[in-house]
């Protein structure tokens, strides 16, 4: 190595005209995902970054340096002469130099280094990573405000980003419009408890008023103000923030996490939401699969070794669907009991770990607003559920009670849902939905086993930070 | 009409084949927007949406049918035959016919009905939107549960939904990461008051203990989240509501709203933000004029007419950049004073009605963490706003103090910001960013003067309607 660097500097030495063509002209700034591209061979080029590996040989350095645009690190290679001791784990370079072919097959390109700056230090005895260790996802997890400059994480953050983008081009493609749904309402959804208020944090007002007036909360489901769109849209979507006050530290819950939902007008039948689900999902997997593959790889690798979903894989063959009423005859549940997280893998594995759909709930398990399939004595609610291997309940959905007097003979809903019923005296039309908890598919597709390793700052009782 | 309709019947009594292919033959379902596309001319189809007008003449019936998927409906004829005392404005239908080429100028496409189906009726008695009238949007504003219903309001929100579309596909083209940075937080990023405090709704903790351990509020700014990410990924943005517990019922705040908010690292000055805020601006501007043309129409010609925006037009040229400094000597103000709104307007104007950035404030006017310019006597930070024609301030930015005993300097940092600094101890760089308000960008572009009239479901003090 130490013999090909020199033939290569003697060679520049020699060829006086590129030396000074480089020399005088301003570097062109690459990111390192440019730069690794190996289309820019020969050039003469600036790159920014953090060093995520130092290795000083006898007469190289070697750098890594990784500017978060993309999992690989461009390779760094100068003479020991320019090494520094703060040139360390985490401190953040500014490198010039020209792009070589490398010798070794781990990246096809390499910088060979005419100068280092470093930008920013970072002492190595503080910094809580380490130097060829790969610290567990518990590990980073605390800390939150570092955490995205270990490879997992940024692989993470990279891979969120990526599925954002799968989810929104999705909905794009299929004619969908996207709705801000509120966070803050002051209807409480579902009645389902575990609600956050919300209060200006000021002195009480004189008189004890209320900022808005009205009780005010944060949203646990964008659906109802989606039904609202439904009137007039026939395909709307909302990607966004939802929260509940759970008083649980486990791992499958945040107090604060991400919900895809979409509402479709004019659906005839279940189907209609079990194909967009199935249709939504396979598209985002295949989505992140294909645009993130070094990233999710790493994940397969390293990570949470063991898991894969592929393109070919189980994720993305055909669905089953299960009517609830036949669990009840192939596990002996008790009718009318809502299945538990162990009931909903044991069923995924036990259909040959495939996408599950289980529709047509007990009709007294489903919230107001599910469709009474009026087929008594079973009386169910067209509802459905998507439990995916690993992760268990996925999506929830139903087609909506679009009916005025079936609505209306809930009691309580005359009061405090009058404009909901407008919705039904208003031009009603036969409507459904569905949420998809997006950590859920996140954890689903990397095999990550604690929801709070698929989420930039995760909020859980006892814990805010930053 | 009534003579070309019959002929079009006799004509098909004859062609029995064509009949009967179409009789037995399953109706295609086609959007709206796939209907009036032309595309499907003598096809059978099926389309379903609500109407928005009807006009029953002697012999023919004439509809618009909408949903949602064009601000165009499409006009279906039919025999007087199929009149119905349902079919009103708002009710929801089903039509089947053939596509026509229509003879009217105004619609290329007409559906000649068979069969009307009404699938959800709508009293015009206690329907808020009447026939043939164009509503106000402060009228309109009153029925937050139905006002999507009207044309300018459907408009509204496919362009709010392609905006943000738009805001996405710049920062992915140009290499951004998306983060979701949280909504609660327990830090108040300016310390700027007016914050929302989030506690669960239930009976207090018998021990009043809090439900995160510490206070937690609505987040204002995603900026410090992003700033963690700026120490692993040069290119950083997020795109969510931000909160603000501001006891006004102004045209200009909502207590929720959305914003985008950027950040780069490495940056060497105040420029590299801006060329960031001129080309998001333009962009997102450029794809709204392009892909919504008829919506942004709607606004131009009927809702606020007298504006204008082209790609063309004074927005999407030039930017002129001007120093706080001179705006002292231009107008006078005294230095250290915070421009009001009406200055902004006015300066804008006296610009010619092109945007402007101001760009280094006095140093005491912004937050701890503006980049200290170190030029005494005059003090100023690297900040800038950008103003735009008719709404004022758009964006806000600043370079960040990267530099680690600058910021320790400031006061009370070294306790409740602690992680803060650690960014600046482990590998910092000069970075910067700014945030643009989503609702001002959509006032701007569409010259709508009241926010609540360019999001779906507006929070104000005392108003927190759905």
């Amino acid at each position: 190595m130490f013999q090909a660097a020199a033939k290569t500097l003697s060679l520049s030495r020699g060829a006086s005209f590129s030396i000074r063509r480089y020399c005088f002209k301003t570097p062109a700034k690459l990111r390192v995902s440019e730069a690794v591209s190996g289309a820019h061979l020969g050039a003469n080029v600036k790159v920014q970054g953090w060093l995520r590996s130092v290795r000083p040989q006898k007469a190289n350095l070697f750098l890594h340096v990784n500017d978060g645009s993309a999992l690989q690190s461009l390779q760094v290679v100068a003479s020991s002469e320019l090494n520094d001791p703060l040139l360390t784990l985490g401190s953040a370079v500014e490198v010039t130099g020209t792009l070589r072919k490398s010798p070794h097959q781990k990246q096809p390109v390499e910088l060979e280094a005419d100068q280092i700056h470093v930008v920013g230090d970072c002492n190595p005895v503080d910094f809580p990573f380490k130097k060829k260790e790969r610290h567990s996802l518990e590990y980073i997890r605390q800390f939150p405000h570092l955490r995205c400059r270990t490879n997992a994480f940024s692989s993470l953050l990279r891979i969120r980003s990526e599925a954002t983008t799968a989810v929104h081009s999705y909905f794009k493609e299929n004619g969908f419009v996207q709705i801000h749904t509120p966070v803050i309402t002051s209807n409480d959804c579902e009645g389902a408890g575990e609600l956050f208020r919300v209060e200006p944090s000021g002195p009480e007002n004189e008189e004890g008023e209320k900022f808005f007036s009205v009780p005010a909360f944060l949203t646990v489901s964008g659906q109802l103000h989606l039904e609202v769109m439904s009137g007039a849209f026939s395909r709307v979507y909302t990607f966004g923030p939802t929260f509940r006050a759970e008083n649980s530290q486990s791992r499958r819950h945040l107090a604060e996490f991400y919900m895809v939902e979409a509402e479709v007008s004019f659906t005839q039948s279940l189907e209609d939401l079990t194909k967009v689900m199935e249709d939504m999902f396979r598209s985002a997997t295949e989505h992140v699969l294909a645009h993130c593959a070094a990233d999710v790889d790493l994940f397969h690798k390293h990570v949470t070794p063991g898991h894969r979903v592929s393109p070919q894989g189980h994720l993305l063959f055909g669905c089953i669907i299960i009517h609830y009423y036949y669990l009840n005859l192939l596990f002996f549940y008790c009718w009318g009991c809502d299945l538990q997280t162990e009931h909903e893998k044991y069923l995924v594995k036990h259909c040959g770990n495939v996408p599950v759909f289980v529709t047509d709930y007990p009709y007294d398990l489903k919230p107001f607003y599910a469709r009474d399939n009026q087929d008594h004595p079973k009386h169910t609610a067209a509802a459905v559920d998507l439990l995916v291997p690993g992760v268990g309940e996925l999506c929830g959905g139903s087609l909506r009670e679009e009916r005025l007097d079936l609505l209306r003979a809930r009691t309580g809903l005359e009061d405090t849902y009058s404009w909901y019923l407008d919705l039904r005296r208003f031009g009603s039309v036969p409507h459904g939905g569905f949420g998809l908890g997006f950590e859920r598919f996140l954890q689903c597709i990397l095999g990550v086993d604690n929801i709070k390793d698929v989420i930039a700052f995760p909020r859980f009782s006892h814990s805010c930070l930053l």
